[in-house]
């Protein structure tokens, strides 16, 4: 990677836990809350960010001090981590197929007085909300369609019908019509900052285009969320939108800085490893893909190694290989010396979040202080 | 894969329980265990398993049982976690760095009267472990030489006088050595059952050659401890060798079947997953990367997707690619039904068994169980 040479990565080293942890940067992080939440604000939409990405119910909380209407979660166990953690206002991003997968959640919205979204894509949907609905009848919940812009994954065909016939199922379920969302998370397989601002633009056509159709089919409320940290970043929000959804954005990584998105002083997620042992053809250090996560990046990027380690004077080395307790570090010349702390920058940040109990939050006077990955392993 | 069209991947499938999950099939597991043992029991060789894929208390109360001495570990704070579960022989097959990584371990060793060996493959190793007996007395450890067999991660080279060092060094600092110790993980990149064979074959010359020059000074109690799965299923036991630590075998996975060392009817881990979606390019179901892992296999293995998914007739789809929360599977004619079970028999069972707290323990009548990952998370 041609970042490693140009750009600054030296950060200060704490020698004062047990290694391997994720390290955050609380100033860094405040910075991407902060530039997401005024771009938001600029261009007039709601920001509801994607909590799957850091499971923090602390970070949810900044994001929503700092303006952010609602959260985003990607299960139903999720969002029940965080109406725990304070939050009231929940989109569950995520195609409900039976009733039973989300009782507990509208149980715990109903105790709590939160409100929930949920997304439907095919009638399934619709009657297994419609199920769940009537066993949890005091649940303030409201459904939105969710349409596939490009990433095949879930969604209802934009050129089809199928929107206009599931908001009239919806009606006809007496189950309240949220409005369109969409996730362009093919945008990660788009490779440059031009090509993402094209799928963003594509994106916003094809939901006004089927928003204006389900206005004339009489669905006059019906807004229009979309949501990935590419195409926030890439580009202004285009008119049309309501609301936007990114996630990445808090903490960014190595696959944020490929695609232009991320200067490498904005990445806020690392992990502080120690050198375990060098040999003549690595440095080895003690995190492996249990802590790193295997990932390559998401949708279509594929990087050729695992992340980049920076020692104390700011020499990068690339993350060749990882074993389950390892990582494999390339040395030219000076090997890093057995025992010193490296930080590594990984390659998709939301990943490596998902592997651990906690995370150390890291102030700029060095002071730290750990807190929980609430939702992690949150799978249901 | 055309392991697909040949084999039976058909399974039962309960529908009893929220999806996406671990499940172990107690059968399959039981037999696994059994015929390591029995390998090891015929070559007259002591088995220590490694604790790393299955992470599980009571998976390793089982071996025991069944005659395994002692575990293996990755980390000083797993080692506590089956300490707690009642083990009392552990080798911590990690370099130690500093003092302070250990002591814990060795409290609670010395308090529940564990035996700890450790291992060491420089001077630097056995310097913080000498530091961390003296503040720790009162637990028995012994200290073993690491050899690097060709993997070339933690270990000293056999060819140089690095181990007659170490062994004179850890003599000197009072520290009881308790022999050699290697890890052939490169045999998973060897890509078949001769290849791998070979690798064992080189395993045991070298580490016997070192044994010997060991004895030759003096060193006169000096096992051999190998420990890989590929080595231990692809072909006996080699002569000469005390001690063997596979820990894959336990569980297997489509990597152990690429390489030719499981049958497909031996795979005792999958992940029961829900379908939740259809289009015309994939069919989405509800285990993404954040349960089965992004890992493509161990060391140089490399699949060219995500694991291979059974419905309930036993019909396969390759799972092509994943998002966190998301599997895209391949369908061709008949897609998997909306709402319908699937299993998933993933690349890397150690590797999705440190995504989840629990798995769930299946018995051939269908009666099932929850049991705890009891060291998922466990990095220090």
């Amino acid at each position: 990677m041609d970042m490693n040479s140009e750009a600054n990565w030296q950060r200060p080293l704490f020698d004062d836990r047990l290694t391997p942890y994720i390290e955050i940067d609380a100033q860094r992080l405040e910075h991407n809350l902060q530039r997401m939440q005024k771009r938001a604000n600029e261009a007039g939409v709601a920001l509801r960010p994607h909590i799957k990405t850091h499971k923090s119910v602390w970070i949810a909380r900044r994001q929503r001090e700092l303006g952010a209407k609602g959260i985003t979660v990607s299960k139903p166990s999720e969002g029940i981590s965080f109406i725990r953690g304070g939050e009231r206002d929940l989109l569950l991003a995520y195609p409900v197929v039976q009733a039973k997968s989300i009782t507990e959640l509208l149980r715990q919205a109903a105790y709590h007085c939160a409100k929930i979204t949920l997304i439907a894509d095919a009638l399934h949907g619709v009657t297994a909300i419609a199920e769940a609905q009537r066993l949890q009848p005091d649940c303030e919940l409201a459904v939105a369609i969710k349409v596939d812009v490009g990433l095949h994954r879930v969604g209802v065909n934009p050129d089809s019908d199928d929107a206009l016939i599931l908001a009239q199922a919806l009606k006809k379920e007496s189950l309240p019509f949220a409005g369109l969302v969409s996730h362009a998370g093919h945008a990660y397989g788009a490779g440059n900052l031009s090509a993402i601002s094209v799928i963003a633009g594509q994106e916003a056509q094809l939901m006004q285009s089927l928003q204006h159709r389900l206005h004339e089919a009489g669905f006059n409320f019906c807004p229009v969320s979309v949501g990935s940290t590419p195409t926030a970043l890439a580009a202004q929000v285009p008119p049309g939108i309501d609301e936007i959804r990114p996630g990445n954005y808090a903490l960014l990584d190595l696959t944020a800085c490929r695609l232009g998105l991320s200067q490498v002083d904005e990445l806020a997620l690392s992990v502080i490893t120690r050198v375990v042992a060098v040999n003549e053809h690595f440095a080895i250090v003690d995190a492996g893909s249990k802590m790193l996560s295997s990932d390559k990046g998401p949708h279509g990027t594929n990087a050729s190694g695992f992340g980049v380690a920076v020692d104390e004077h700011g020499n990068t080395f690339d993350v060749s290989k990882l074993s389950e307790e390892h990582g494999f570090l390339i040395y030219q010349g000076n090997a890093p010396r057995i025992g010193s702390l490296l930080r590594i920058f990984p390659n998709h940040s939301c990943a490596v979040m998902a592997q651990s109990d906690s995370f150390v939050l890291r102030h700029a006077d060095g002071h730290a202080e750990t807190e929980p990955v609430s939702a992690r392993g949150n799978f249901n």
